[in-house]
């Protein structure tokens, strides 16, 4: 048997997981992930309608009981006013994915994740298990999980799907954890059939998982969907997870890793991860009343992709549309910013690889990627005397140096065993490439 | 082991029902019904919201695709607007069980029966397989099943429970239908779980299942639910149902027997049987344009009541309350006229049996009722010359007749094989006992 | 002068009023009110959206500030929900007034006064002061006094507008107020254009006038308004007006005489007056919650009629409309009940005079009514003994005796000095001409 | 006589001014207005709602009823909703006025114009001639102006009150239009009132009318309004008006001049001027669905800034806050980056009058203004080879010359008859004292 197995396998025959993990966090992660570098995250869901507080709005309101948000919904409803009530204002009636398609890809974005159920239960797309608690039923009366995922491959964008395991308030999750786990009526009812649906009918690239922390993956039955994802789905091929699918998960098991949201370690992991973060540092879903005060800025952002890609990581910045289906100006200009900046250093991006070093201790703020035999040199702050030093690169007789954006060559110099020095162009503010975060290209170094 | 089971039935051992008709048909019916003979049938959910058409409101707009309702939804909605938008609408604000209740056994309504679940598949009860679709998520965010049954139970009002087996547009019924009644996703995930859990939950004392021509009991697992309802359930010994389990099953299985809405045999049926009928002739459900044109008058819902008991049957008055939870005047008024009319001639009615003859074939709108040796004979036209004239009772030596609300015996003569002639008293409008149908009680008659 | 004066008015031209009570006072009441004798009143207003408490919902809200109006508010509907925020709901949507003229008609009814404005200020027709405060503008955007005076003038019904003097709340209303009513800001940029503004544009038969109280006549214009009205006004022949028109003005001036809500006076006044009273006992305007413990039962309005008609009054008798633009059935129950009792005893109420006895004072509830040498006696209660004891008729030779509805003389006796005695007839309750308040016509008596 | 005035002039008795231009136009301006500069422009209403569009959406949707605005309410709302129907859902939940005022503060504008009321009519006071069409009575139930202008003097910051003359579609207005204007119903029972409200309440230090167009000033009885406002109105001092009080005054009479909107003039005026302009450039009031595409960049604004400043205008910049009350982020952002740059330039913008020379010819995107003996240069782009090169300048002995921002002197050279040659300090892009326009100031030069 191991012989005809071998022999398979020597022929080409597809390898099968077996739902555990040894056998799951065997598979090599399909390759377009790790060259994709930088994503959008979308959370859009019925708190896109009270757009107060954070996406989280339903368990601060009535699982926590917040004063704060009780205090909001006393203020602004009538009594007895529902979660659920919020649902036919939850219009989405300026959506046009093909507008937000183009915005993500402008940005240059290359895979996109939307929430298609987040931990309220709403789902976006026609579940047949969650009838008249979903966005073609109620609200949009669309399915916004069909409809961008249309429109982004249109653009050759991948498509992601967030899918929450749990939901807060299911009668059957309820019931469950009542029961001490021992049953699994609402896996049965509810999350499984809505995963395979997911997976069946949008074809996705990713599953986002989330939603885990409360029951250990045998709860979830996340190793048998896995094994059937691998194995037998219609995207075996090209599908990729992250890592939340049961308690001490995250971080050990499954695709690529999360770990925390907002998680960026300190150095190269030896494993694929992913940084996600929001552009409204206090809420990934939209909030009517956000300030500038929580909104990352240009600089801070840029600073932050690069620094995840250096260290290996994906970048996935979050934006949370309207209930009406838009995507508010400021949260377009970040978006925009980003992809003005990947236009310039994109190929200092996308595709590269860690470098043999991610950044130059002395030297504050540059982070290095490589391509090859060309490595990438990304700096924060111009220096003061226009005179970029880097410790870790070895030039060659033929190493040559530019900055990405600028024609020509810049002048440098390297004494053996010392820094290279390399001459920075002295440029009017106007004619700079890019206004924050600037690309020394090194071919030939070691 | 046959010999033990003999013993067993021998010793009062209760019997069990198997899952199939001929077991369970055998199954003798609770006294009480037959006793009660007037009940209220409660119409409610959100089509009480649109009020309008009827309560297959639903189906008329979106599954028939009538142009009328069509029209009703484009000149008062904004575009998009669908029948779950309704929800926040169902207020029930006024919603006062008590006052109900009062009003019921003012109507002298034995039973009450209460839709828990019309074919819309709204549940007015937090059914936990019916999330963000009850009345406890969405609209009234009560439990109205169980606050009417309470307020029914102080004052000894038995309890009946309306369910819809099928749910015109649940995707899950959708899809067992589609692969030719071969699965059971709905029954499994919807049906079942809430018959099971109504029984459980409110202990009715009677289920009137509805909903069920389009598939065979067994596809509903009819047969299965009976015989644990009659067998195991917490109402098994005093529960009653109806006959609508499934095609073909309607007037021949089941408990006693509606055939089709609004069904009244010709002569005396072998089995029990319920005549149920609205108020608003057009609707069971609320209509807010309702005009007088389809509102049944007092004296003809007098006389349905009558000509029902006396051929053996329950009558079933339906009303539909508002949104807002409230019994509009004219429903008050009928039923309140129908327990005037009980508190004369109730005497007639509760746990009256069928008498040898159900009415007098020559003298039009007579009809009789009995208990043990005493005969009531209800006319609802007050014969011109003042004399009632019976051909069907065998006067004897001990005979009396009296009228009922009447003080004193009436006059009467029979000759021998002759008709029995009954002189009325003569009495100016207000001192008859009732303005319609009135009652001569004849003792010890043949 | 005055002999010109003399010649003219003996020449037929018309004789001018002066803006004085001694003046307006003078003028004869135009004869078609006094045949009308029955009518129908209709409140409908923005109080119809909340539909709750009375037509007075805003005062005891926000005016007395009950704490029961301010619980309502709390209970249903966000913090900061204003009065005017019912607007919008106030749609009118069913509002057919072919269909409120068609049932009117039925009823008998001879006039229709409709509220044009009550004390919120909101206007059911587009008033060009009102502006955004108006049936046209906002709500049901419909002219519905003039929707419902075309429909009515179709079937040659009489429209009457009531309009309201004084505004509750409005600011400039306010304004005068608090300078003592030494200004009149209100008057002349809000009550008297409308009140032209409505006469102009509807030719009205009647002005209702009310929210007279809190002012002197001199304050509200109105006598300059009446002798506008009587003199120059397109309706000047035909119009009749009530007797509101500032304080102690009721039941001293103007033209008919309402004195105070629901007067009936004790013997036969020498003025001509209206009683205006409402189906619904505890209400004008429409209240969801209404139960029948406060609805006017069929025989109480005819009672009320027969004995206005009798004391040479008009009978106005309300019904408030839903926001919907419906009448709902118990209203419509009654009004029909009233047209049916006409149909039948019409002749006795319709253009007839105060006899010169208006009741009999031993036999209790019997009213007289006349027309030329005939009299009528409606009575109340049917006689045990069958025999109707009349003290005040004085039959001749030519005198003949009948019942309405019913073929054929009826036997009487008359010795005299003494009482006319008349044999009713002996018939079945079915044979009745009427179930209540039947009418004994006499020709040629004194 | 003349004698007698030159005395109480020379006594300073105020002069007063009669109700003509002649006479109206001799006012100095009050001198705060000048020195302010920069103030920011409020358009906030109903049509805040919709959101959609502009602010002149009612007068697009039913004035023109242009097709696109016909479907956005067919799509979007039920038929027959009308504008007044918006009114409910102007929360303006979140408006806290003092957040606002420490934005416009951060920003650096010394004067801010709200819309009191547009060309729709509804007020954002509580205005008693315009009851239930204001922003008391109707949707915020608060007093907006008040609010506002109490939190802007907390700061000192100027306020201004921007009125609409004209109305759309009150009925009033719509009257003397078809009279030919030769009534004036709505200037006496609306216009006139309200202004004269505006001031006694709030007691502006600016006013800002508009929606003269339709009508000659005599119609609007303006100079009426401005002789009591210059004479013997609690703000006759201070209070600045514009020029939009009647066809053909636009840029001819009033205050100082706004002749149209967006108005820039190509070399400098005679007459005191502002120019306003919008962030949003395609609408004044806030819509849903703004793109980056129309909203000025942050060098756009400030581009205009100066040139506006340089030649003798005011810049008013404006903002369109939300239905809830809010100004989004990007609105923020813009605000802020003027304030920014104020911070460090603002000495040559506040309190500056223009130099002989507005800006130099040659030298493209280079304005100037002045401040007694010195002179500021601000140049928009930096020169190329780090020498910029002045021509109109006349430096002295003792001519100093810095950069805003920057610590020490500046490297000059100027031969007798030619340029001024300026050395630009050399300077990596974060050591910048601004990102865009750069303020050069020469003391002591001619």
């Amino acid at each position: 048997v191991l012989l005809l197995l071998l022999l398979l396998v020597a022929h080409g025959a597809p390898r099968r997981y077996t739902p555990d993990w040894q056998s799951l966090d065997s598979r090599p992660l399909p390759a377009w992930f790790d060259k994709a570098k930088f994503g959008v995250f979308v959370h859009w869901g019925l708190f896109s309608v009270p757009a107060w507080g954070s996406e989280w709005f339903w368990w601060h309101w009535e699982g926590e009981r917040l004063p704060s948000y009780q205090r909001f919904m006393s203020d602004n409803y009538p009594p007895g006013f529902s979660y659920a009530d919020f649902g036919p204002q939850f219009t989405a009636r300026f959506f046009q994915p093909e507008q937000w398609a183009e915005l993500f890809e402008a940005a240059g974005a290359k895979y996109v994740v939307l929430t298609t159920k987040h931990h309220e239960g709403f789902t976006n797309w026609p579940s047949s298990v969650s009838w008249n608690w979903n966005s073609k039923d109620v609200g949009p009366h669309r399915d916004l999980v069909g409809e961008l995922g249309a429109a982004l491959r249109m653009r050759n964008i991948r498509y992601g799907l967030y899918h929450s395991l749990l939901e807060w308030f299911h009668p059957l999750y309820l019931l469950d954890k009542k029961n001490g786990l021992k049953t699994q009526h609402f896996v049965t009812a509810k999350t499984m059939p809505e995963l395979y649906d997911l997976v069946n009918r949008y074809k996705p690239d990713l599953i986002w998982s989330d939603g885990e922390w409360e029951c250990p993956d045998s709860y979830w039955n996340s190793t048998g969907f896995l094994a059937w994802l691998y194995n037998d789905s219609p995207v075996k091929d090209e599908v990729v997870v992250n890592d939340r699918w049961g308690q001490n998960c995250s971080c050990h098991h499954g695709g690529y890793y999360n770990c925390q949201d907002k998680y960026t370690p300190h150095s190269l992991p030896d494993h694929k991860w992913e940084m996600c973060t929001s552009i409204d540092r206090a809420s990934w879903g939209y909030r009517r009343d956000m300030t500038m005060s929580t909104i990352a800025s240009e600089s801070e952002i840029i600073a932050e992709l690069v620094q995840t890609v250096s260290l290996g990581g994906n970048y996935l910045l979050n934006i949370g549309p309207t209930k009406d289906g838009l995507i508010v100006p400021i949260f377009q200009e970040r978006l925009l910013a980003v992809g003005k900046w990947l236009q310039v250093n994109g190929e200092a991006i996308y595709a590269s690889k860690p470098w043999r070093v991610q950044s130059e201790k002395n030297t504050t703020f540059l982070w290095y990627t490589s391509k090859e035999s060309d490595v990438y040199a990304i700096f924060l702050h111009w220096p003061e005397n226009g005179i970029l030093n880097l410790k870790s690169p070895e030039t060659t007789s033929s190493t040559m140096i530019t900055m990405l954006g600028i024609e020509g060559d810049l002048k440098w110099t390297q004494e053996p065993q010392e820094d290279l020095l390399i001459s920075l162009p002295s440029l009017p503010p106007h004619a700079l490439p890019v206004e924050f975060a600037w690309t020394i290209k090194l071919t030939d170094v070691k």
